[in-house]
């Protein structure tokens, strides 16, 4: 199954997407769609829709992922970034794609086992779950985050339901 | 030339067509386009985009003008109200129109001459200055208050413009 993470932002968003295959992650690509900060609002917001479309048809993932915000800046802030996250959302939803949401929590608690780490924390465990991976900026490295987060939440899903259906407890890692 | 005003919100998005000629204002349509409220934020946030899409298709306005947000509400809020007014503002965007930013004190300036009238008094304005106008709910009135500020700006600006190429204090309509 391929996911794709989004990290949203009007001047850089992240994507990082990969192959998660019978509890075995894999790196497929990563980078960052960035808008012109001279351009207007709108036109900036079409910059960044139309990447992420862009990207999502030239990887072609089959769900997408994108991180819960919660914003303690001012309110213009959280306001540029809301509408950001909107024209991100919109593109894997336009795309057909079932789009999840996670928190910040669970995604640091999903890539590096506890809910307090920092994000250098979390860019080392993305490093260590992608083998061999060059990160195309912090953005990049967030969404991919976003991504593992999904592919394990998928998979307990996946697990469940399997577990469930036959009765047993087994567990299968994500690289197991 | 005709106009849509666009007044957006996660739960209902008002949006105002009026055509504007000849420094005269007349109304063509207004409405509101829902949301459904138990649907994920993904879901909402397309089918608000896709319904301001098709009032741009239906009604086919060459200008768009959306009002510029100030948010005093709680984060949350303001995050909910920028993924909205994301959504929104790249309707028009993508459907090749341009898209002007209006603030409130604008638009109370332009519709009701002060900036200190009151969301009633811009909408009993809104009916004066399109008689006989139906208006399906208060941001559907906001939504034509915009486009009404939008025509107001854009004939200034090409009365301007006309009056400085033809050294003349003459005041021709955009369409003169």
């Amino acid at each position: 199954m391929r996911l794709i993470g989004l990290d949203p932002g009007l001047r850089r968003t992240g994507w990082g997407v990969i192959d998660a295959a019978s509890g075995r992650l894999s790196h497929v690509a990563n980078g960052a769609v960035v808008s012109d900060a001279d351009a207007p609002l709108a036109e900036r917001l079409m910059q960044i829709h139309q990447g992420v479309i862009e990207v999502i048809r030239l990887w072609r993932p089959v769900a997408a992922a994108v991180e819960e915000t919660f914003v303690n800046k001012n309110p213009a802030s959280t306001l540029k970034l809301g509408q950001a996250r909107g024209v991100v959302m919109l593109a894997p939803a336009l795309e057909g794609l079932p789009v999840a949401e996670y928190s910040p929590l669970k995604i640091k608690q999903s890539v590096v086992g506890g809910g307090h780490a920092s994000k250098e924390q979390v860019q080392a465990m993305v490093r260590v779950l992608m083998p061999g991976v060059t990160l195309n900026g912090a953005d990049a490295a967030d969404a991919l985050a976003v991504a593992i987060c999904h592919a394990h939440h998928a998979q307990s899903l996946a697990r469940w339901t399997a577990g469930t259906k036959a009765g047993t407890g087994a567990t299968p890692g994500h690289r197991a």
